[in-house]
């Protein structure tokens, strides 16, 4: 598996699976009815922002990351970052793979934390991965998701220093 | 005290003292030389967010708010907002005010929570602000604001019930 610079050419292989994901509506908060050019324009980042695609050795994009400032100004020192791994190719170790860049990518950077602001705590899958990333659980919004089928449940604001 | 609809005739009396307040950076984590155009891109809210001002009897601007939501899809049902009092007008309860109102806003508009993302621990007198109207520090990110005098401090997530 690769980790590389997202281009342009890469937006048709991610946004059927970013789409899938969206539209499920369990784990993001997008609008589950996300149009293509506004994912587009979410996704896909420009300094000091940066987005990336895991290929695997036929060039098969399997997820991508993007990565950004969280805070502006005297907060600016805390990066963000967002991931979706295509559904087929769960249990491959992208998630983490992906997770692992990131991290190094900020600290290289000289970001100081990477919090993420909005993860579904039912999304025990990626709660469990950036646990075992180094993360915390700073923070539970109480019922702050409306998850389709579970209803309201709590949001996770994760951290972890640099 | 008069709290109203902002509009754009007001933006020339809003914009020195949010100008002052965030080139100070004591207070915001916006960035300390942010351009005009950009902060009143940011401050002029359209909806579903809405900007208002507090003005005296004779027509003053004293302090401004903008409100909005702070996420999108399933977790839209949590508001922002934000405040600038010009700083000659401090001790007037003019923020207070502002906070009501904008609590009353959000429960109007639905919302069933609020949440504000980054006040800077420092800032004792808006903390103290936002307890009394019933917020909590739901979580500080440590070390998550770089004070231009007092170096880095705590980032405290603040949060209510609506």
């Amino acid at each position: 598996m690769l980790i590389r610079e997202a281009t342009l050419a890469d937006w048709p292989a991610i946004w059927p699976f970013l789409r899938e994901i969206v539209a499920a509506g369990e784990t993001y908060t997008y609008p589950r009815d996300l149009p293509e050019e506004q994912a587009r324009a979410m996704w896909l980042l420009e300094p000091p922002g940066r987005t990336v695609v895991a290929v695997d050795d036929g060039g098969a994009v399997l997820g991508t990351a993007k990565m950004n400032p969280n805070h502006m100004g005297g907060a600016a020192h805390i990066a963000s970052a967002s991931f979706m791994v295509d559904p087929g190719c769960s249990g491959r170790g992208v998630g983490r793979a992906l997770g692992e860049h990131v991290l190094e990518w900020a600290r290289a950077e000289g970001y100081r934390a990477m919090q993420f602001n909005a993860v579904v705590e039912t999304n025990t899958r990626a709660v469990a991965l950036w646990r075992s990333l180094g993360f915390e659980v700073l923070a539970t919004l109480p019922e702050g998701f409306h998850h389709p089928t579970k209803g309201y449940v709590g949001l996770h604001i994760m951290y972890r220093r640099l």
